[in-house]
């Protein structure tokens, strides 16, 4: 017996003595590839890239096949189909382009080619000097039979073929020959379906544009934007820090919950139980009587003044990323309004956050297991589409693991099915598998663990996982050096190059990355005892941050994103490829785009520390630049250029100056590469 | 969209707003193991192994899951459930016996424990000496909300649990108490389906009888059993062999087809396309006017002798098998009888065997692409079973890779239907995936490239293939040293000793391994020139082999057979594991039966001429000896007994003695291993 899941296997049960409905599709398909989860999920691309896809097709006896590439946009009926090529050890392999935003449905077909097998055992047996005139009316047969599927002129054409088949035979013997060819094409056009089968599942390209590979974030606080000490910040400040924002060269500005902000068990500084007057809480404890997620906190301003702020950023070609936190604080109405929403306690209060012995009680959670679930997951999609009708395209969503995965596949599938355009990012800094579940489930982007990998075998084992297949097919990374819940340990001591060296790895090792902004431009480094959190963090209070203090990062920034503008290479992940290096404080990585021939070779100096001197190795192989053939050495970081001749070449870097070097590698390097993982 | 074959998942879409059914199962099951092809092709056991499944289990936030083993024989309506063990990062595991011929099905289930998320709540809050009065309340709740599902007596027990619960909490807290016991069981037991899910494949276990993973093959020609020269071999001579083939400790003995042989284009000595008067012809060249695939070759004897020889063999524990070749001679009945079956050449003539530019124009195979083939697949299943009624249930399959894949599919389903005890050997050399994919479709063993396998590398890197999943869940290796079509080079030249090396890896590497008798037990070596085929080949002449020649192998097979008999550590390939050696000329290898503490450490010279001396390494850590402490190594060729004091052992070989030593350790080794690969 076959399994349900699999009923559309050529072999299941149809007519008596268990007999499969058509015995005479010998072709098998197997084990095609990309593939997530046996296509339970869609692999991701976005419009721009390709899928290379491969399978193993191949029949029973010595008889040829032929393998298809076959899929559609979903917009389309009707599948494309293109000859896949042979790859040897009856793997067979196929690319189709990705060009438009929804969803690519792919899969293989196969068939006997008996066209194919005949003129094959016609060459060999005219080579043996065997007798070939029975060969001939076998092929004048097939081709006849041909005919009779093609009807039409195609029909017409192939019998005249078959009457000339006489000579016919002799130019397929020369290839070269133009009516053989017309031959060969009519008979692939018109190949016999009862010997055809199609692997038994659709796979699907879920589309996304650009943005969601090639990103650059940053975080900042509207509520900090403010004029003087002790006001609160607003749209119509924060909108003047716009021009400096995009010549740091960010695409995307991502605002916290910008929520009216519940006054019950409101926190205090430093996450103080208890607030003063002026503490203005956190943003995430979202909900007021001034109103709920589609409400915009009054002393940030209007919706109207929200929508302009979206209209001005863009103007600086940057895009607003919001923040969704499914959660309430007890002030928030939908407690009143939909009570069947939330899990009420034995003495009638509501259930707020816990995971005990540690208590939340700013927060209350939706309970998604109330038996009204549906209209809740209804209203958390009409918040999305609020947000949408503002303008906002990109959301950075708060704790996704804490609700459950099913929601976010119905959320984000039915968002895309009106909003392709729309971009998620997976806040989730939690068990492996949870992540990845997060983005199987339709996450654009997914926070990571790069920010607590800081040594060289750390980062290439991790970075090693997230390209692998099938997580690269699903998962796209999106690197933070900090963010406001993480001050991490390596840079509350590494000092300023310590912040230079994670900038330039999230920058360069992942195509989308991210800061949370002030802070990490100014080098800030106090953190609570013991803790990875912020001294005096803006979660709980509001800073003035000085954009004119001369010490800061945002020249670097600006150098690190225009490289990865300029630069193909660095505008996606799974092309990363580690090098040799005979120093452990020295990470080297190769960035490759063959379509654009652009070659990105990284050096980062992980030490904070100390200077550190060693050799690094140029994989030319990869490159095909053939041993001792010269190729020049452009640091884009430094302006600094170098002729290097070999394989393996030294590298030094001290303390003084920058603690990485980013190449463009230029040379008469060919264009046909073959990177499998770029597909 | 989700796409057909995953219907069965928890989120496809039946009511509006494309929500899912129910939204509130928010656990999640992945990768459950083993499993081939994402279910599409069993997994294979025997009768008395077990399977170990494991499976990724859990959900969104921080509540606790509880994930059960699901398992059914396909005569069995309701599934078996046991809980699984929680192994770290999400992953389970569960292990179920077979004990039973026919199919099992297995999948897992999950559900959100929330009554052991409360109690662990519970207790951390009491550990912080939090006030608990509300969460008893809801504990409360919960167990009533559980008595309701659970009707009956379980329901006031449960009712009366929830009533005491105030004292019951601190007795949960020490679990050792019995109320709290019997609440936890109940709870299990009545746990909410609202909050459970399911796997969306059941996964099936192919179960056959122990002889499918452990057996010993022996072939011979019965037509060369004659009393003297010149004569033609009967079942009735060939019984008089028993005797000494059963002191070889064989448990199968498998006949080339026993069928009328045809005349027309009948083969002579060596292959040579004209045959003389006596030659008796090649047997694979079935059918005759006697008679085709269900009549026996008069010279032989009658059925009834047939029978009676099967019996006769039983007598001394051995299984005749029979060959299976679905080709015809040109004198085949059916070829008149069922044209239809055939193809049939435009001069009038039938389609012969070829492959181009060769021709076997003594075979005439069946057209598998004809109309007529329903008719012809299940006239050749009758042929299967008229055998089975003769008492046949071991098959071995000429050329199977020349048949569709479909077909061996539904024959070996139906024939196992109403007789799972039939065994069918797959006898194809031929390209790896195709190889593979036979044992996909149901063949219980197959022949493999270990023929040609004879350096250290080339067996360790095969082995490992064959050992790695999935091909150890589907592909059961029969190993050949010699077959009537295969003289390999190596025993053309290395002499006794190369005999000796190559039956003492078959023997030792596989679970089942076979050798074409008579002339490897007396060492023939003689080659067509340039080719790996025998000269004077038995498939187209009657050999009298000389049993009573004094120089024969027959005292080692004998010895290495009893050996697999008393060491259930031989009877499983995917066992293996190979061992450090400091010398390429010697090879190394563990295998282990846990269940039975059978250990067996094998080393074998692979270099025919000369001597060699090496070190080996005993993997102590995986039997758990600790360093230093003494083990006894018991020779089982030899006899020769050694205590080997630490991992590092010095081994020698002369070329007077045998090239290999098959050692069991002895030694308190403890009883609790963990060797995964064994389930």
């Amino acid at each position: 017996m076959i399994t349900g899941n699999h009923e559309r296997e050529s072999n299941d049960r149809r007519e008596p003595d268990n007999l499969p409905e058509e015995g005479r599709k010998r072709v098998v398909i197997e084990n095609v590839t990309p593939v997530v989860d046996s296509g339970r999920f869609p692999i991701k691309r976005v419009v721009g890239e390709a899928v290379r896809v491969e399978a193993d097709v191949f029949s029973d006896g010595h008889d040829e096949v032929t393998a298809l590439l076959l899929y559609r946009h979903e917009g389309e009926f009707q599948w494309h189909k293109y000859p896949m090529q042979f790859l040897g050890n009856d793997r067979w392999q196929g690319t189709f382009p990705v060009e438009e935003l929804g969803s690519i449905w792919y899969t293989v077909e196969g068939y006997l080619d008996h066209f194919a097998t005949w003129i094959k055992d016609l060459q060999k047996k005219h080579q043996a000097g065997q007798d070939i005139a029975a060969d001939l009316l076998i092929g004048i047969e097939l081709i006849t039979d041909t005919a009779r599927r093609a009807k039409g002129t195609d029909a017409l054409h192939l019998e005249k073929l078959a009457d000339s088949l006489a000579e016919a035979a002799d130019e397929i013997h020369e290839k070269k020959k133009k009516k053989s060819e017309e031959l060969a094409e009519l008979m692939a056009i018109h190949y016999d379906p009862i010997l055809a089968d199609v692997y038994p599942f659709e796979l699907e390209v879920m589309v996304e544009r650009p943005l969601a590979l090639f990103s650059s974030w940053y975080e900042i606080f509207p509520r900090s934007c403010c004029p003087e000490h002790g006001s609160h910040g607003t749209f119509a400040e924060c909108q003047k820090l716009l021009p400096e924002i995009s010549r740091m060269g960010f695409d995307v500005i991502y605002f916290p919950p910008i929520h009216p902000i519940g006054r019950t068990r409101r926190k205090g500084k430093n996450n103080s139980t208890v607030a003063e007057a002026e503490d203005p809480g956190s943003p995430w404890a979202i909900g007021a009587e001034e109103g709920g997620h589609m409400a915009v906190h009054p002393a940030l301003g209007t919706l109207e003044d929200f929508r302009s702020f979206v209209a001005k950023a863009a103007e600086y070609s940057l895009e607003v990323a919001l923040d969704i936190a499914f959660q309430c604080s007890p002030d928030h109405p939908y407690i009143k309004e939909h009570p069947e929403w939330f899990r009420w306690r034995p003495d009638g209060t509501v259930q707020f956050a816990e995971n005990p012995p540690k208590k939340y009680e700013d927060i209350v959670p939706f309970d998604f297991e109330c038996e009204h679930w549906s209209s809740l997951w209804m209203e958390l999609r009409r918040v999305v589409s609020f947000w949408i009708e503002q303008g906002v395209t990109i959301f950075r969503v708060d704790n996704p693991h804490t609700k459950p995965f099913a929601f976010w596949e119905y959320l984000i599938r039915e968002i895309r099915h009106d909003h392709p355009e729309v971009i998620f990012l997976a806040e989730a800094f939690t068990r492996p598998k949870v992540m990845y579940r997060l983005a199987k489930a339709g996450f654009s982007q997914s926070y990571t663990y790069f920010t607590w990998r800081n040594t060289r075998r750390e980062l290439e084992q991790y970075l090693s996982e997230l390209c692998r297949p099938p997580v690269r097919e699903f998962f796209r990374p999106n690197f933070w050096p900090n963010t406001p819940d993480i001050l991490p340990e390596f840079l509350q001591y590494s000092g300023h190059p310590g912040f230079a060296i994670r900038l330039i790895l999230a920058a360069t090792l992942s195509a989308s990355y991210g800061i949370y902004g002030p802070p990490f431009e100014l080098f800030v480094k106090e953190a609570l005892p013991a803790k990875e959190e912020y001294v005096d963090s803006e979660k709980y209070q509001i800073h003035r941050w000085d954009w004119h203090n001369p010490r800061h990062l945002r020249d670097l920034i600006a150098c690190i994103n225009a490289i990865r503008r300029n630069n193909p290479a660095l505008q996606t992940t799974r092309n990363l490829h580690f090098c040799e290096s005979d120093n452990d404080n020295i990470i080297c990585y190769l960035k490759s785009d063959p379509v654009s021939n652009n070659h990105i070779l990284v050096a980062v100096n992980l030490d904070p520390f100390n200077g550190q001197v060693g050799n690094i190795r140029v994989p030319v192989e990869m490159l095909d630049i053939e041993e001792e053939h010269p190729f020049l050495v452009d640091d884009l970081l430094s302006g600094s250029k170098n002729i290097w001749h070999s394989a393996w070449n030294p590298v030094e870097f001290d303390p003084q100056n920058l603690p990485a070097r980013v190449c463009l590698l230029r040379s008469r390097l060919r264009r046909e590469h073959n990177f499998d993982y770029f597909m």
